[in-house]
């Protein structure tokens, strides 16, 4: 995505996701004025989470933290700091890592002797804590997750998908056996899955990642991808399988139960602040930002419409508040816009800001009891009684979230290519872009030269992709196990 | 505090409180044996807070978070870079942080052209974005906290208390007047001293600070002190009144109702994970740890004692599995040590982890439907029918909490000394330490004096020290308007 200049005040840009500029000005102008997050010009790269954007990835931690908790895991913080010798121990890591680590080399008035890496990433920080803390089977398996910035230096920033500083939660585990840690692995994609369509309305594809797009130090990496309205895919939550290569390279053993000194296991996963760009660009229209009610800050917003009496309008005053505190009584996250401001502004304001549900009263509504519920995503209007107000817009919300998913689930359908013509695979990256479901006969060859021909790469191996049976391979027509899942990537 | 060496396993050393280094090694060695923290030798002055510790600080961010929030404030997210230029815009701001900074020099494998500091604290990153979003009257005041990780070199490391990377909260304010940013700084003042009192257990004097013992940068600084167990003081929380500093530093300006621009008036304030260290000072015994209920990870540890026959031991696990449920959802945290470890070792472990109450459940006891209860404070043990455990330890976790509120509020008070004469004041510090009231004139001079020869700072001016009326100071017999609060600190 380009970072094209962005104007203040005026309209919004269309979501035009058919022209790449276009698209990323409507993303990063709704960003900016919905107040989610500003750039900070000075560092390049870095970013301020605004407030409102803050109580939206607070809402997401919430939703993904619970789930931690539900499989066994727990918190913990480990330092930010990574020895230049730590990232050295494990071959492919430090290379993997080196080029994008940012370096303290001078602190408390000295140069160091040794340098220190802000993190990128902690295996080899847990790796060190996991070799004292583990010494019998009893230990195992050690399931820790943190929540954390981490720093990994970037050029181009683009809000949330692309920054030198991002929030994080990573999750690191050692187990004593293979299966113990495969099956971690998988539980913890399957996690991140159901937390993006569930939590997020963001349907996903898992699978596992190719050799050349695994992670540096891991056996095997899986990711969920999620399809982005113009076409290209975003890497929303990577578990990987790193088999013993840290708990080698940082001597992780445990006495087992036979009574053998053994390497343990381990994984990690990690998902980011990036998601959070992912749900905004997936939902968002012309208006705005839409918000999934799961974790919208404000799940309905309450607009008292002026009256002409006095009489009036402390009628209308009366029945904001009451109406907020049922919303609040009934779970709904609330809140009531008093500002001075012309209703029809407000009306844009939220709308910007993307709360899925706006309540508007006014005095003609209340000369019968009534209120005027009105749905972000559809802008479907319906009148309400006031005694009705918290049910209805409880059941609009979970309407709200289903439709969302759907309308992003038949994006995706209708954007899912299967191909199996090298020619028309090309055409439809150049026209169309999408997901393409096109047979690889497995090299690093093949995919090489279709990631330079077409700029796609593969995305995954879908986990269902089995079921289909073997094919020919769509580049070099020799024979491929099964359909990979290709894509121009974010 | 010293940093002994700490051997592992073998009786804890007893918390002998007169003896400086004896205090420091029971210090340590209950924080390792606990597993609440470890060391990170190869960055000095790291250390990782592991999930018992973490669990313990998640309770305590959501007291305060709580507080916050119901004060008006905002959370959202800052940047960790702080260019070099921003720390200097503000004179004695620079001053006081730099010596203390770490710099990042290379980042992404090229030299920086500015180096960047790793956060100290924020107000200048505040500071550049509040001139930014703040424009009009209308936008005041702006109330947003951050949590985060901060980074202050220290060559010395005392788990919590001393530590090069810690995890605080910081609070950035910016208001219309010098009254309403002079309220706040009090407001949070006091919202740190109800938390420390009322969730910590921790009794703390309230006041302001001289002139020497300022933040760098502000106009005034409050603190909260609390009296640690070696008759030393810590300081636990700190709300600065920055005036108009780094709103002419970073030039945050807004249109006034009268049509005039202004310069905002700031507050910050901050409280780190310092002040678990205290709590854990203050409360502990010769056993270990004594967490105050209302943030203990633990409330009430379950623990079975064997059975002799089959029929006995599935009784046994049949009672502790129902107390388990009833304790949940009368909303205690409760957990079961279903280990094959035998009962006077978990007793140990369990009191070691300072969990506040303790329940047996044994086959003796089931012949009559009763349990055992302990107190980890008293160890007072009660015999309590089955169907009533949970309400009785409710019952038992609040008295838990008072009574250690109580003891440590009865120490402080034992150790506060009044003094009038310079010679007692230096006996009195030499000997048993603790707090000393005394007057003091106001000057540097008396005040660094005091220092030179007892070690002893001026921890605050306490909010009540005009009640007692005027004296002279017991430095140099001038007049002395009120009695300072004297300490050595940590």
């Amino acid at each position: 995505m380009a970072t094209p200049q962005v104007e203040f005040g005026g309209q919004l840009p269309p979501k035009d996701a058919s022209a790449g500029e276009s698209f990323s000005r409507w993303y990063i102008t709704a960003i900016r004025r919905s107040e989610l997050a500003d750039y900070f010009e000075p560092v390049g790269g870095t970013m301020v989470i605004r407030p409102y954007g803050f109580s939206l990835w607070e809402n997401m931690q919430a939703g993904l933290d619970q789930r931690f908790k539900a499989t066994g895991h727990k918190n913990a913080y480990f330092p930010l700091f990574v020895p230049e010798s730590f990232l050295r121990r494990e071959a492919k890591h430090v290379e993997g890592f080196a080029p994008e680590v940012a370096w303290v080399t001078n602190a408390g008035g000295e140069e160091l002797q040794e340098r220190l890496a802000i993190r990128p990433t902690s295996e080899t920080i847990f790796g060190h804590f996991y070799s004292k803390w583990i010494q019998s089977w009893r230990d195992l398996p050690m399931l820790i997750n943190q929540w954390a910035n981490v720093v990994r230096w970037e050029k181009r920033t683009v809000f949330f998908l692309r920054t030198t500083e991002f929030l994080w939660q990573e999750g690191h585990t050692a187990h004593r056996t293979a299966e113990e840690a495969q099956e971690e692995t998988m539980r913890m994609l399957g996690v991140y899955a159901d937390f993006a369509e569930t939590d997020l309305a963001l349907p996903v594809v898992r699978g596992e990642k190719t050799a050349a797009e695994r992670f540096a130090g891991a056996d095997a990496t899986y990711a969920i991808e999620a399809l982005m309205p113009d076409g290209k895919a975003l890497q929303s939550g990577t578990s990987h399988f790193l088999g013993q290569n840290f708990a080698r390279a940082f001597d992780i053993t445990f006495l087992d139960q036979d009574g053998e000194r053994k390497l343990v296991w381990t994984t990690s996963w990690g998902m980011s602040t990036r998601i959070l760009g992912g749900m905004l660009m997936a939902h968002g229209d012309d208006s705005g930002l839409i918000l999934p009610p799961k974790v919208a800050p404000i799940q309905t917003v309450v607009i008292p419409i002026p009256a002409r009496s006095d009489e009036h309008t402390s009628r209308v005053s009366d029945a904001v508040s009451r109406v907020i505190k049922e919303l609040t009584a009934a779970g709904v996250r609330a809140e009531a816009d008093w500002s001075d401001k012309r209703p029809g502004w407000k009306f844009n304001e939220w709308e910007l800001k993307g709360v899925p549900l706006r309540v508007e009263i006014g005095p003609r509504d209340l000369a019968t009891d009534h209120v005027t519920l009105v749905r972000r995503d559809t802008r479907d209007k319906e009148q309400v009684g006031l005694t009705a107000v918290a049910e209805r817009a409880h059941q609009l919300l979970g309407e709200v979230q289903t439709s969302l998913f759907e309308r992003a689930r038949s994006f995706r359908e209708a954007n899912t290519h299967t191909v199996d013509d090298y020619e028309r695979f090309k055409e439809v990256m150049q026209e169309q872009r999408g997901f393409i479901r096109a047979y690889w006969c497995g090299s690093a060859e093949c995919e090489a030269r279709i990631k330079e021909e077409t700029r796609a790469t593969i995305r995954v191996i879908p986990e269902d992709a089995e079921a289909e049976g073997p094919g020919v391979c769509i580049c070099d027509g020799r024979p491929a196990p099964v359909r990979a899942l290709f894509a121009q990537a974010y």
